[in-house]
Protein backbone atom coordinates (compact mmCIF):
# COMPACT_ATOMS: atom_id res chain seq x y z
CA UNK A 1 0.00 0.00 0.00
CA UNK A 2 1.47 3.81 -0.92
CA UNK A 3 0.48 4.72 2.19
CA UNK A 4 2.52 3.82 4.07
CA UNK A 5 5.33 5.42 2.86
CA UNK A 6 3.67 8.30 4.47
CA UNK A 7 3.13 6.72 8.03
CA UNK A 8 5.28 7.51 10.74
CA UNK A 9 5.07 4.97 13.91
CA UNK A 10 7.74 6.79 16.38
CA UNK A 11 10.79 3.94 14.71
CA UNK A 12 13.78 6.14 13.96
CA UNK A 13 13.78 9.97 13.75
CA UNK A 14 11.52 12.45 12.40
CA UNK A 15 11.99 15.69 10.63
CA UNK A 16 8.99 16.98 9.56
CA UNK A 17 11.13 18.44 6.27
CA UNK A 18 11.62 14.92 4.76
CA UNK A 19 8.25 14.71 4.02
CA UNK A 20 6.39 15.73 -0.07
CA UNK A 21 4.02 18.12 0.10
CA UNK A 22 3.47 17.54 -3.93
CA UNK A 23 3.45 14.42 -5.70
CA UNK A 24 7.02 13.24 -5.22
CA UNK A 25 9.22 12.05 -7.80
CA UNK A 26 7.48 9.01 -8.84
CA UNK A 27 4.11 10.97 -10.65
CA UNK A 28 0.81 8.61 -9.89
CA UNK A 29 -1.38 8.91 -12.62
CA UNK A 30 -4.51 11.35 -11.51
CA UNK A 31 -7.03 9.21 -13.41
CA UNK A 32 -6.38 5.63 -12.09
CA UNK A 33 -6.06 7.73 -8.14
CA UNK A 34 -9.57 8.81 -8.69
CA UNK A 35 -10.96 5.78 -9.96
CA UNK A 36 -9.40 4.40 -6.87
CA UNK A 37 -10.48 7.11 -4.66
CA UNK A 38 -14.02 6.45 -5.56
CA UNK A 39 -13.32 2.57 -5.13
CA UNK A 40 -12.25 3.22 -1.79
CA UNK A 41 -14.91 5.41 -0.48
CA UNK A 42 -17.45 2.48 -1.21
CA UNK A 43 -15.62 0.14 0.75
CA UNK A 44 -15.14 2.18 3.64
CA UNK A 45 -19.24 2.60 3.72
CA UNK A 46 -19.13 -0.99 3.69
CA UNK A 47 -17.29 -1.77 6.32
CA UNK A 48 -18.77 1.19 8.71
CA UNK A 49 -21.73 -0.72 8.05
CA UNK A 50 -20.68 -3.81 9.79
CA UNK A 51 -18.92 -1.39 12.29
CA UNK A 52 -21.97 -0.98 13.55
CA UNK A 53 -23.39 -3.96 12.89
CA UNK A 54 -20.52 -5.70 15.42
CA UNK A 55 -20.93 -2.44 17.85
CA UNK A 56 -17.50 -3.98 19.38
CA UNK A 57 -14.51 -1.30 18.45
CA UNK A 58 -14.90 2.37 17.00
CA UNK A 59 -12.72 4.34 15.08
CA UNK A 60 -11.33 8.08 15.75
CA UNK A 61 -10.20 10.29 13.11
CA UNK A 62 -8.07 13.29 13.64
CA UNK A 63 -7.58 15.93 11.25
CA UNK A 64 -4.87 18.18 11.98
CA UNK A 65 -3.48 20.87 9.23
CA UNK A 66 -2.27 24.49 8.71
CA UNK A 67 -5.06 26.95 7.29
CA UNK A 68 -6.39 26.39 4.03
CA UNK A 69 -4.76 22.38 3.60
CA UNK A 70 -8.21 20.94 2.97
CA UNK A 71 -9.64 19.25 5.97
CA UNK A 72 -13.07 20.40 5.41
CA UNK A 73 -13.43 19.49 1.81
CA UNK A 74 -11.19 16.23 2.98
CA UNK A 75 -13.91 15.61 4.84
CA UNK A 76 -16.73 16.24 2.60
CA UNK A 77 -15.45 13.94 -0.28
CA UNK A 78 -13.80 11.10 1.49
CA UNK A 79 -16.60 10.43 4.11
CA UNK A 80 -20.00 11.27 1.89
CA UNK A 81 -20.47 7.88 1.60
CA UNK A 82 -21.24 6.98 4.78
CA UNK A 83 -24.40 6.35 6.76
CA UNK A 84 -24.35 9.81 8.61
CA UNK A 85 -25.99 7.42 11.84
CA UNK A 86 -22.71 6.29 11.85
CA UNK A 87 -20.11 9.04 12.29
CA UNK A 88 -20.45 12.45 13.92
CA UNK A 89 -17.93 15.14 12.81
CA UNK A 90 -16.75 17.32 15.75
CA UNK A 91 -14.52 20.52 15.56
CA UNK A 92 -12.43 22.21 18.32
CA UNK A 93 -12.32 25.96 18.51
CA UNK A 94 -11.06 28.06 21.34
CA UNK A 95 -11.39 26.73 24.35
CA UNK A 96 -14.62 28.26 26.30
CA UNK A 97 -13.90 28.85 29.69
CA UNK A 98 -16.01 26.11 31.30
CA UNK A 99 -13.86 24.00 29.19
CA UNK A 100 -10.74 26.12 30.28
CA UNK A 101 -11.68 25.34 34.13
CA UNK A 102 -11.04 21.41 33.24
CA UNK A 103 -7.98 19.83 31.75
CA UNK A 104 -7.11 19.68 28.07
CA UNK A 105 -8.80 16.67 27.40
CA UNK A 106 -12.37 16.55 29.25
CA UNK A 107 -13.93 18.61 26.16
CA UNK A 108 -12.48 15.78 23.78
CA UNK A 109 -13.44 12.69 26.02
CA UNK A 110 -16.52 12.98 26.04
CA UNK A 111 -16.52 12.98 22.15
CA UNK A 112 -14.86 9.91 21.44
CA UNK A 113 -16.97 7.83 19.60
CA UNK A 114 -19.29 4.89 21.03
CA UNK A 115 -18.43 1.14 19.79
CA UNK A 116 -19.68 0.87 16.40
CA UNK A 117 -19.26 4.39 15.02
CA UNK A 118 -16.65 6.60 13.64
CA UNK A 119 -16.00 10.07 15.14
CA UNK A 120 -13.80 12.50 12.60
CA UNK A 121 -12.17 15.44 15.13
CA UNK A 122 -11.71 18.47 12.76
CA UNK A 123 -8.77 19.90 14.81
CA UNK A 124 -8.30 18.22 18.23
CA UNK A 125 -6.38 18.26 21.86
CA UNK A 126 -3.43 18.57 19.49
CA UNK A 127 -4.35 22.10 19.16
CA UNK A 128 -3.14 22.13 23.06
CA UNK A 129 0.40 21.13 21.78
CA UNK A 130 0.28 23.18 18.25
CA UNK A 131 -0.84 26.84 18.89
CA UNK A 132 -0.66 26.65 22.76
CA UNK A 133 3.47 25.89 22.16
CA UNK A 134 3.88 28.61 19.30
CA UNK A 135 2.29 30.92 21.46
CA UNK A 136 3.22 29.69 24.69
CA UNK A 137 -0.13 29.41 26.58
CA UNK A 138 1.64 27.57 29.23
CA UNK A 139 2.90 31.24 30.22
CA UNK A 140 -0.64 32.43 30.74
CA UNK A 141 -2.84 29.02 32.38
CA UNK A 142 -4.46 29.60 35.36
CA UNK A 143 -2.92 26.54 36.91
CA UNK A 144 -1.00 25.91 40.60
CA UNK A 145 3.08 26.02 40.24
CA UNK A 146 4.06 22.66 40.01
CA UNK A 147 1.84 22.36 36.70
CA UNK A 148 3.17 25.35 35.02
CA UNK A 149 6.60 26.13 36.59
CA UNK A 150 8.52 24.71 34.49
CA UNK A 151 10.06 25.51 30.99
CA UNK A 152 8.06 25.83 27.59
CA UNK A 153 9.55 22.03 26.97
CA UNK A 154 9.59 20.48 29.51
CA UNK A 155 5.50 21.43 29.67
CA UNK A 156 5.54 20.32 26.25
CA UNK A 157 7.44 17.10 26.59
CA UNK A 158 4.45 15.99 29.61
CA UNK A 159 1.94 17.12 27.56
CA UNK A 160 3.17 14.63 24.90
CA UNK A 161 3.67 11.93 27.36
CA UNK A 162 0.31 12.29 28.81
CA UNK A 163 -1.42 11.84 24.90
CA UNK A 164 0.47 8.80 24.14
CA UNK A 165 -1.02 7.34 27.94
CA UNK A 166 -4.41 8.53 26.76
CA UNK A 167 -4.57 7.12 22.89
CA UNK A 168 -2.66 3.83 24.51
CA UNK A 169 -5.82 3.82 26.39
CA UNK A 170 -8.62 4.79 23.83
CA UNK A 171 -6.74 1.80 21.61
CA UNK A 172 -6.88 -0.89 24.40
CA UNK A 173 -10.40 0.12 25.20
CA UNK A 174 -11.60 -0.79 21.53
CA UNK A 175 -11.09 2.46 19.76
CA UNK A 176 -9.03 2.58 16.90
CA UNK A 177 -7.30 6.26 16.29
CA UNK A 178 -6.23 7.24 12.72
CA UNK A 179 -4.38 10.61 12.79
CA UNK A 180 -3.80 12.99 9.79
CA UNK A 181 -1.46 15.20 9.31
CA UNK A 182 -2.52 17.39 5.97
CA UNK A 183 1.02 18.65 4.85
CA UNK A 184 0.54 21.93 2.47
CA UNK A 185 3.41 23.75 1.81
CA UNK A 186 4.06 27.34 1.96
CA UNK A 187 3.17 28.41 -1.36
CA UNK A 188 0.29 26.59 -1.94
CA UNK A 189 -1.18 27.80 1.31
CA UNK A 190 -0.35 31.60 -0.02
CA UNK A 191 -1.76 30.92 -3.29
CA UNK A 192 -5.45 29.50 -1.67
CA UNK A 193 -5.65 32.46 0.65
CA UNK A 194 -5.30 34.71 -2.72
CA UNK A 195 -8.31 32.88 -4.49
CA UNK A 196 -10.51 33.09 -0.75
CA UNK A 197 -9.82 36.99 -1.07
CA UNK A 198 -10.21 36.81 -5.20
CA UNK A 199 -13.15 34.88 -5.59
CA UNK A 200 -16.09 36.34 -3.64
CA UNK A 201 -17.75 32.80 -3.31
CA UNK A 202 -15.00 32.09 -1.27
CA UNK A 203 -14.68 35.19 0.52
CA UNK A 204 -16.61 33.80 3.37
CA UNK A 205 -13.70 31.07 4.59
CA UNK A 206 -11.04 34.11 4.50
CA UNK A 207 -9.95 35.18 7.78
CA UNK A 208 -7.33 37.80 8.78
CA UNK A 209 -6.10 35.89 11.10
CA UNK A 210 -5.33 33.00 9.26
CA UNK A 211 -2.73 35.25 7.79
CA UNK A 212 -1.34 36.39 11.35
CA UNK A 213 -0.83 32.49 11.93
CA UNK A 214 0.95 32.14 8.64
CA UNK A 215 3.47 34.40 9.64
CA UNK A 216 4.49 31.89 12.29
CA UNK A 217 4.79 29.53 9.55
CA UNK A 218 7.97 28.32 10.76
CA UNK A 219 7.47 27.94 14.40
CA UNK A 220 4.15 25.97 13.41
CA UNK A 221 6.40 23.65 11.15
CA UNK A 222 8.73 23.23 14.33
CA UNK A 223 5.56 22.24 16.63
CA UNK A 224 4.11 20.19 14.41
CA UNK A 225 6.97 17.99 13.53
CA UNK A 226 7.69 18.18 17.68
CA UNK A 227 4.10 16.74 18.29
CA UNK A 228 4.70 13.90 15.68
CA UNK A 229 7.95 12.97 16.59
CA UNK A 230 6.97 12.28 20.40
CA UNK A 231 3.24 11.06 20.17
CA UNK A 232 3.60 8.41 17.29
CA UNK A 233 3.64 4.85 18.30
CA UNK A 234 3.20 1.73 16.40
CA UNK A 235 -0.68 1.35 17.57
CA UNK A 236 -1.50 5.14 17.16
CA UNK A 237 0.92 6.33 14.36
CA UNK A 238 0.70 9.59 12.55
CA UNK A 239 0.33 10.15 8.76
CA UNK A 240 1.97 12.61 6.92
CA UNK A 241 -0.30 13.84 4.02
CA UNK A 242 1.21 15.59 1.01
CA UNK A 243 -1.53 18.27 0.41
CA UNK A 244 -0.60 20.15 -2.31
CA UNK A 245 -3.04 18.30 -4.64
CA UNK A 246 -6.16 17.68 -3.50
CA UNK A 247 -6.77 14.95 -5.73
CA UNK A 248 -3.81 12.84 -4.19
CA UNK A 249 -4.49 13.92 -0.32
CA UNK A 250 -7.56 12.76 -1.05
CA UNK A 251 -6.63 9.22 -2.45
CA UNK A 252 -4.56 8.81 0.39
CA UNK A 253 -6.76 9.78 3.79
CA UNK A 254 -9.11 7.35 2.14
CA UNK A 255 -6.51 4.46 1.80
CA UNK A 256 -5.93 5.35 5.76
CA UNK A 257 -9.53 5.36 6.78
CA UNK A 258 -9.66 2.07 5.04
CA UNK A 259 -6.97 0.76 6.46
CA UNK A 260 -7.66 1.22 10.09
CA UNK A 261 -11.18 -0.18 8.99
CA UNK A 262 -9.94 -3.54 7.50
CA UNK A 263 -7.56 -4.10 10.77
CA UNK A 264 -10.73 -3.57 13.11
CA UNK A 265 -12.17 -6.44 10.77
CA UNK A 266 -16.26 -5.62 11.56
CA UNK A 267 -18.43 -8.72 11.11
CA UNK A 268 -21.98 -8.49 10.83
CA UNK A 269 -23.33 -10.81 14.32
CA UNK A 270 -24.83 -14.05 13.64
CA UNK A 271 -27.70 -15.51 15.17
CA UNK A 272 -27.08 -18.68 18.11
CA UNK A 273 -28.86 -21.62 16.66
CA UNK A 274 -31.80 -21.35 18.52
CA UNK A 275 -32.31 -18.32 17.68
CA UNK A 276 -32.35 -18.96 13.77
CA UNK A 277 -34.29 -22.30 14.66
CA UNK A 278 -36.55 -19.83 16.13
CA UNK A 279 -36.61 -17.74 12.64
CA UNK A 280 -39.18 -20.13 11.27
CA UNK A 281 -41.44 -20.16 13.10
CA UNK A 282 -41.93 -16.27 13.15
CA UNK A 283 -42.04 -16.29 9.40
CA UNK A 284 -45.21 -18.47 10.29
CA UNK A 285 -46.44 -15.82 12.47
CA UNK A 286 -46.56 -12.97 10.08
CA UNK A 287 -47.30 -15.43 6.91
CA UNK A 288 -50.56 -16.31 8.68
CA UNK A 289 -51.57 -13.07 9.79
CA UNK A 290 -54.81 -12.12 8.62
CA UNK A 291 -54.69 -10.06 5.58
CA UNK A 292 -57.86 -7.57 5.82
CA UNK B 1 0.22 13.84 61.56
CA UNK B 2 -1.74 10.52 62.95
CA UNK B 3 -3.14 10.22 59.09
CA UNK B 4 0.61 9.33 57.66
CA UNK B 5 -0.27 5.81 59.39
CA UNK B 6 -2.76 4.96 56.69
CA UNK B 7 -1.47 6.33 53.70
CA UNK B 8 0.18 4.17 51.15
CA UNK B 9 2.21 5.64 48.63
CA UNK B 10 3.35 2.98 46.44
CA UNK B 11 6.88 2.16 48.11
CA UNK B 12 7.36 -0.77 49.58
CA UNK B 13 5.49 -3.90 49.64
CA UNK B 14 1.72 -3.69 50.22
CA UNK B 15 -0.95 -6.21 52.61
CA UNK B 16 -4.06 -5.01 52.90
CA UNK B 17 -4.48 -7.21 56.40
CA UNK B 18 -1.56 -5.68 57.58
CA UNK B 19 -3.93 -2.52 58.10
CA UNK B 20 -6.51 -1.93 60.99
CA UNK B 21 -10.18 -1.58 61.18
CA UNK B 22 -10.47 -0.61 64.60
CA UNK B 23 -8.49 1.81 66.57
CA UNK B 24 -5.33 0.30 66.79
CA UNK B 25 -2.94 -0.59 69.45
CA UNK B 26 -2.68 3.03 71.39
CA UNK B 27 -6.88 3.93 71.60
CA UNK B 28 -7.13 7.46 70.75
CA UNK B 29 -9.44 9.73 72.88
CA UNK B 30 -12.76 9.64 71.67
CA UNK B 31 -13.75 13.13 73.07
CA UNK B 32 -10.75 15.11 71.91
CA UNK B 33 -11.07 13.09 68.47
CA UNK B 34 -14.32 14.44 68.14
CA UNK B 35 -13.55 17.71 68.91
CA UNK B 36 -10.87 17.71 66.30
CA UNK B 37 -13.13 16.50 63.62
CA UNK B 38 -15.38 20.01 64.31
CA UNK B 39 -12.52 21.81 64.11
CA UNK B 40 -11.09 20.14 60.60
CA UNK B 41 -14.85 20.51 59.45
CA UNK B 42 -14.72 24.41 59.96
CA UNK B 43 -10.98 24.84 58.42
CA UNK B 44 -11.89 22.39 55.26
CA UNK B 45 -14.84 25.03 54.79
CA UNK B 46 -12.53 27.30 55.14
CA UNK B 47 -10.27 26.38 53.06
CA UNK B 48 -12.66 25.53 49.73
CA UNK B 49 -13.33 29.14 49.92
CA UNK B 50 -10.46 30.16 49.42
CA UNK B 51 -9.99 27.07 46.55
CA UNK B 52 -12.93 28.67 45.01
CA UNK B 53 -11.99 32.24 44.89
CA UNK B 54 -8.60 31.33 43.64
CA UNK B 55 -9.71 28.85 41.19
CA UNK B 56 -6.30 27.53 40.16
CA UNK B 57 -7.04 23.92 41.14
CA UNK B 58 -9.64 21.30 41.95
CA UNK B 59 -10.15 18.64 44.46
CA UNK B 60 -11.44 15.69 43.66
CA UNK B 61 -11.87 12.62 46.88
CA UNK B 62 -12.77 9.04 45.72
CA UNK B 63 -14.55 6.79 48.50
CA UNK B 64 -14.29 3.29 47.98
CA UNK B 65 -15.31 0.90 50.49
CA UNK B 66 -16.98 -2.38 51.20
CA UNK B 67 -21.53 -2.59 51.84
CA UNK B 68 -21.92 -0.69 55.58
CA UNK B 69 -18.64 0.68 55.94
CA UNK B 70 -20.07 4.25 56.16
CA UNK B 71 -19.59 6.30 53.00
CA UNK B 72 -22.41 8.16 52.60
CA UNK B 73 -22.53 8.99 56.43
CA UNK B 74 -18.71 9.98 56.02
CA UNK B 75 -19.80 12.07 52.83
CA UNK B 76 -22.68 13.64 55.33
CA UNK B 77 -20.22 14.80 58.12
CA UNK B 78 -17.45 15.35 57.04
CA UNK B 79 -18.26 17.90 54.45
CA UNK B 80 -21.69 19.24 55.52
CA UNK B 81 -20.06 22.29 56.39
CA UNK B 82 -19.08 23.11 52.69
CA UNK B 83 -21.10 25.53 50.28
CA UNK B 84 -22.86 23.42 48.67
CA UNK B 85 -22.13 25.95 45.35
CA UNK B 86 -18.14 24.74 45.97
CA UNK B 87 -18.41 21.13 46.20
CA UNK B 88 -20.49 18.30 43.84
CA UNK B 89 -21.29 14.70 44.96
CA UNK B 90 -21.77 12.17 42.08
CA UNK B 91 -22.51 8.08 42.64
CA UNK B 92 -21.28 5.82 40.20
CA UNK B 93 -23.66 2.86 39.97
CA UNK B 94 -23.83 0.52 37.38
CA UNK B 95 -23.17 1.44 33.79
CA UNK B 96 -25.89 2.67 31.56
CA UNK B 97 -25.72 0.97 28.20
CA UNK B 98 -24.82 4.45 26.83
CA UNK B 99 -21.71 4.07 29.13
CA UNK B 100 -20.77 0.44 28.59
CA UNK B 101 -20.24 1.67 25.25
CA UNK B 102 -17.49 3.89 25.78
CA UNK B 103 -13.98 3.31 28.22
CA UNK B 104 -14.69 2.78 31.29
CA UNK B 105 -13.43 6.45 31.68
CA UNK B 106 -15.44 8.16 29.75
CA UNK B 107 -18.18 9.08 32.32
CA UNK B 108 -15.98 9.13 34.72
CA UNK B 109 -14.09 12.40 32.86
CA UNK B 110 -17.02 14.36 32.02
CA UNK B 111 -17.36 14.85 36.36
CA UNK B 112 -13.87 16.01 36.61
CA UNK B 113 -13.89 19.04 39.11
CA UNK B 114 -13.37 22.34 37.43
CA UNK B 115 -11.12 24.68 39.01
CA UNK B 116 -12.36 25.96 41.98
CA UNK B 117 -14.25 23.51 43.31
CA UNK B 118 -14.43 19.91 44.93
CA UNK B 119 -15.92 16.71 43.78
CA UNK B 120 -16.38 13.63 45.49
CA UNK B 121 -16.96 10.43 44.09
CA UNK B 122 -19.43 7.84 46.15
CA UNK B 123 -17.35 4.75 44.65
CA UNK B 124 -15.79 5.53 41.20
CA UNK B 125 -13.45 4.06 38.03
CA UNK B 126 -12.03 1.36 40.83
CA UNK B 127 -15.36 -0.05 40.21
CA UNK B 128 -13.84 -1.38 36.96
CA UNK B 129 -10.89 -3.30 38.69
CA UNK B 130 -13.21 -4.52 41.81
CA UNK B 131 -16.57 -5.45 41.33
CA UNK B 132 -15.32 -6.15 38.09
CA UNK B 133 -11.94 -8.48 38.70
CA UNK B 134 -14.31 -10.27 41.46
CA UNK B 135 -17.07 -10.71 38.67
CA UNK B 136 -14.61 -11.43 36.17
CA UNK B 137 -16.99 -9.49 33.95
CA UNK B 138 -13.68 -8.63 31.35
CA UNK B 139 -14.70 -12.44 29.52
CA UNK B 140 -18.17 -10.49 29.04
CA UNK B 141 -17.33 -7.15 27.35
CA UNK B 142 -17.77 -6.77 24.15
CA UNK B 143 -14.62 -5.74 22.68
CA UNK B 144 -12.06 -6.33 20.41
CA UNK B 145 -9.89 -9.43 20.96
CA UNK B 146 -6.93 -7.46 21.02
CA UNK B 147 -8.46 -5.80 24.21
CA UNK B 148 -9.89 -8.61 26.02
CA UNK B 149 -7.80 -11.91 24.72
CA UNK B 150 -6.07 -12.33 27.34
CA UNK B 151 -5.67 -13.44 31.45
CA UNK B 152 -7.64 -11.97 33.47
CA UNK B 153 -4.38 -10.92 35.34
CA UNK B 154 -3.16 -9.29 32.17
CA UNK B 155 -5.89 -7.75 31.49
CA UNK B 156 -6.35 -5.62 35.07
CA UNK B 157 -2.61 -5.19 35.49
CA UNK B 158 -3.38 -3.06 32.20
CA UNK B 159 -6.36 -0.99 33.93
CA UNK B 160 -4.08 -0.35 36.68
CA UNK B 161 -1.72 1.09 34.70
CA UNK B 162 -4.16 2.93 32.94
CA UNK B 163 -5.82 4.42 36.04
CA UNK B 164 -2.69 5.30 37.30
CA UNK B 165 -1.56 7.49 33.62
CA UNK B 166 -4.95 8.70 34.53
CA UNK B 167 -4.31 10.40 37.71
CA UNK B 168 -1.03 11.31 36.89
CA UNK B 169 -2.78 13.45 34.15
CA UNK B 170 -5.30 15.34 36.11
CA UNK B 171 -2.73 16.04 38.78
CA UNK B 172 -0.47 17.25 35.88
CA UNK B 173 -3.23 19.72 35.13
CA UNK B 174 -4.73 20.67 38.85
CA UNK B 175 -6.19 18.23 40.20
CA UNK B 176 -5.74 16.93 43.80
CA UNK B 177 -6.94 13.34 44.46
CA UNK B 178 -7.67 11.89 47.70
CA UNK B 179 -8.37 8.13 47.45
CA UNK B 180 -10.09 6.52 50.71
CA UNK B 181 -10.70 3.31 51.36
CA UNK B 182 -13.14 2.67 54.07
CA UNK B 183 -11.60 -0.37 56.16
CA UNK B 184 -14.49 -1.88 57.57
CA UNK B 185 -13.79 -5.74 58.85
CA UNK B 186 -16.22 -8.62 58.31
CA UNK B 187 -17.63 -9.03 62.02
CA UNK B 188 -19.00 -4.78 61.58
CA UNK B 189 -19.96 -5.12 58.04
CA UNK B 190 -22.41 -8.41 59.71
CA UNK B 191 -23.43 -5.96 62.87
CA UNK B 192 -24.65 -3.17 60.69
CA UNK B 193 -26.15 -5.36 57.96
CA UNK B 194 -28.00 -6.92 61.43
CA UNK B 195 -29.15 -3.38 62.01
CA UNK B 196 -30.59 -2.32 58.54
CA UNK B 197 -32.93 -5.63 59.37
CA UNK B 198 -34.09 -5.07 63.31
CA UNK B 199 -34.67 -1.46 62.91
CA UNK B 200 -37.72 -0.48 60.49
CA UNK B 201 -35.82 2.76 59.70
CA UNK B 202 -33.20 1.65 58.34
CA UNK B 203 -34.92 -1.32 55.99
CA UNK B 204 -34.43 0.89 53.36
CA UNK B 205 -30.98 0.97 53.41
CA UNK B 206 -30.81 -3.48 53.12
CA UNK B 207 -30.48 -4.55 50.10
CA UNK B 208 -30.37 -8.82 49.60
CA UNK B 209 -27.79 -8.12 46.63
CA UNK B 210 -25.37 -6.86 49.38
CA UNK B 211 -25.16 -10.29 51.44
CA UNK B 212 -24.38 -11.92 48.33
CA UNK B 213 -21.51 -9.86 47.29
CA UNK B 214 -20.12 -10.47 50.91
CA UNK B 215 -20.48 -13.92 49.89
CA UNK B 216 -17.50 -12.88 48.15
CA UNK B 217 -15.56 -11.52 50.43
CA UNK B 218 -12.36 -12.43 50.29
CA UNK B 219 -12.30 -11.94 47.00
CA UNK B 220 -13.02 -8.44 47.25
CA UNK B 221 -10.31 -7.91 49.86
CA UNK B 222 -8.11 -9.56 47.05
CA UNK B 223 -9.32 -6.97 44.54
CA UNK B 224 -8.94 -3.71 46.96
CA UNK B 225 -5.27 -5.29 48.28
CA UNK B 226 -4.27 -5.54 44.57
CA UNK B 227 -5.84 -2.49 42.70
CA UNK B 228 -4.68 -0.28 46.02
CA UNK B 229 -1.43 -1.58 45.64
CA UNK B 230 -0.51 -0.83 41.79
CA UNK B 231 -2.37 2.31 41.64
CA UNK B 232 -0.67 4.31 44.82
CA UNK B 233 1.67 7.38 44.09
CA UNK B 234 3.29 9.66 45.85
CA UNK B 235 0.94 11.85 43.95
CA UNK B 236 -1.78 9.71 44.21
CA UNK B 237 -1.49 8.11 47.19
CA UNK B 238 -4.09 5.70 49.08
CA UNK B 239 -5.63 6.45 52.19
CA UNK B 240 -6.63 3.26 54.25
CA UNK B 241 -8.96 4.25 56.88
CA UNK B 242 -10.55 2.18 59.78
CA UNK B 243 -13.73 2.11 59.45
CA UNK B 244 -15.05 -0.04 62.38
CA UNK B 245 -15.64 3.16 64.76
CA UNK B 246 -16.91 5.64 62.60
CA UNK B 247 -16.51 8.57 65.03
CA UNK B 248 -12.50 7.28 64.68
CA UNK B 249 -13.43 6.90 60.63
CA UNK B 250 -14.89 10.52 60.01
CA UNK B 251 -12.01 12.48 62.28
CA UNK B 252 -9.46 10.20 59.47
CA UNK B 253 -10.80 11.34 56.63
CA UNK B 254 -11.27 14.58 57.78
CA UNK B 255 -7.55 14.91 58.07
CA UNK B 256 -6.63 13.18 54.73
CA UNK B 257 -8.64 15.94 53.29
CA UNK B 258 -7.33 18.74 55.03
CA UNK B 259 -3.77 17.62 54.34
CA UNK B 260 -4.83 17.77 50.31
CA UNK B 261 -6.71 21.11 50.48
CA UNK B 262 -3.81 22.43 53.00
CA UNK B 263 -1.41 21.16 50.04
CA UNK B 264 -2.89 23.31 47.41
CA UNK B 265 -2.34 26.51 49.64
CA UNK B 266 -5.20 28.84 47.94
CA UNK B 267 -5.41 32.29 48.59
CA UNK B 268 -7.77 35.04 47.81
CA UNK B 269 -6.66 36.58 44.54
CA UNK B 270 -5.47 40.07 45.17
CA UNK B 271 -6.73 43.03 42.98
CA UNK B 272 -3.79 44.85 40.95
CA UNK B 273 -2.45 48.34 42.53
CA UNK B 274 -4.26 50.36 39.21
CA UNK B 275 -7.89 48.50 39.99
CA UNK B 276 -7.29 48.94 44.19
CA UNK B 277 -6.18 53.10 43.29
CA UNK B 278 -9.80 52.89 41.65
CA UNK B 279 -11.58 51.20 44.22
CA UNK B 280 -11.54 54.78 45.61
CA UNK B 281 -13.10 56.01 43.03
CA UNK B 282 -15.75 53.40 42.85
CA UNK B 283 -16.25 54.40 47.09
CA UNK B 284 -16.98 57.98 46.28
CA UNK B 285 -19.23 57.14 42.96
CA UNK B 286 -21.22 55.19 45.56
CA UNK B 287 -21.72 58.13 48.17
CA UNK B 288 -22.35 60.34 45.98
CA UNK B 289 -25.54 58.77 44.83
CA UNK B 290 -29.00 60.62 45.85
CA UNK B 291 -30.38 59.14 48.73
CA UNK B 292 -34.20 59.37 47.84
Amino acid sequence: MRINKYRYDGSGPFKLSDYDTGLGEKKPDKKKILAQTEKNVVQIAALQDKLYADSKESVLIILQAMDAAGKDGTIKHVMSGINPQGVDVYSFKQPSSDELAHDFLWRIHSKTPPKGKIAIFNRSYYEDVLVARVRELNKTYQMPQRCTGMSTEKFFDKRYKHIKHYEEFLYDNGCRIVKLFLNVSRDTQKKRFLERIDNPAKNWKFSSSDVKERGLWDEYQKAYSLAIEHTSTKECPWYIIPADKKWFMRYLVSEAVLKALKSCSPQYPTLADEEIAKLGEYKQMLENEDTK
